[in-house]
């Protein structure tokens, strides 16, 4: 049957969220329906997004658009080393890096992976503001920490091969077994890195 | 670490949505920070909901805001039975009596079921709305299709009692074993229920 056509658009809207499905977005709708103060925060919070968060100038982060010299918190953070550069994918692997503690470096987010298929090239992953800042403020060591997926393996050698003639050391994440895994139901490609890579 | 103010505030917002946690808010709101035209479409959507959506003037069900006279879809449908009326507490339990192609009549939607605690009275039930259609439409029978759990039980208790001098037939929905349930797995209370209940 037919709902209001204003309610409808809300479902078929709210369907573009990852992972979210018809039956999902309607129960969402009905609650924004139900919640007018909570619809209007978030109605406020995406249209503000546009006008209140930029990409850090240097590193692609995300970072205030009131921010000094449009960098973002680690960027403008003095107290992390300059020197070495953790290159990722996008700003949640980023944190996910963060919350691991083990790295007190800065960072490039390329926001994606070299993919032919998908028509994207090292432009527009922010590889040449990549090489320039290696040529400007000599970093000493760039860690690629990319998936460990096709195009993740694929961006990772482009930049050992693109990054070469600048004289940076380029290093790759380690591939190998996870923590607490079972080696029996680990795929064979997993342990012949594993096995490669052995110490 | 800090994110964006903006990013935070969308991620919290995000966060009160029915079944919506940090994490799941965190991937909604780098989806719309990737995808402006998709945020727009939403926060557009959910604008527009309280200009052209309103509730049926006659049962609460959704209305288009323009439509003649304010009533919904189902009450300008000349095709139902008028003497019928479903008494549901939400939409979606509508829509889910309507998908089950088993109900030809009409409905009254009180948009909760009648709880002290949560200050819930009649009063704020429609209760009021639904008497005066029963003298005014000349309704034959009212079946209280309510949820079968402590609220939705006294809500039928009430109505039992509150439309006995209307001189309307009430009745409610059966209670039992649900189709295709295995007798050892189901609660003692929808046995006993069941065992009542026998035709």
């Amino acid at each position: 049957m037919r709902l209001p056509t204003g309610f409808q658009e809300l479902i078929v809207a709210l369907e573009g969220l990852p992972g979210v499905g018809q039956r999902t977005a309607g129960r969402y709708a009905f609650f924004l329906l139900d919640h007018a103060d909570r619809a209007q925060r978030i109605a406020r919070a995406v249209e503000g997004l546009a006008e209140t968060v930029r990409l850090c100038r240097r590193c692609f982060h995300l970072a205030e658009a009131a921010a000094p010299d449009g960098l973002c918190g680690l960027c403008l953070d003095l107290g992390r080393d300059p020197d070495v550069l953790c290159v990722v994918e996008t700003v949640p692997h980023l944190l996910a890096i963060e919350r691991s503690g083990s790295f007190r470096g800065r960072y490039h987010v390329l926001h994606g992976a070299l993919s032919p298929i998908k028509g994207i090239g090292p432009a527009a992953l922010h590889i040449p503001e990549l090489r320039a800042r290696i040529a400007a403020d000599g970093i000493r060591e760039v860690i690629v920490a990319t998936d460990v997926d096709a195009e993740g393996e694929a961006t990772a050698a482009y930049l050992a091969d693109a990054l070469a003639p600048d004289g940076v050391r380029v290093t790759r994440i380690a591939t190998g077994v996870p923590m607490g895994s079972d080696l029996e139901f680990l795929d064979g490609t997993t342990l012949a890195r594993a096995l490669a890579g052995r110490q």
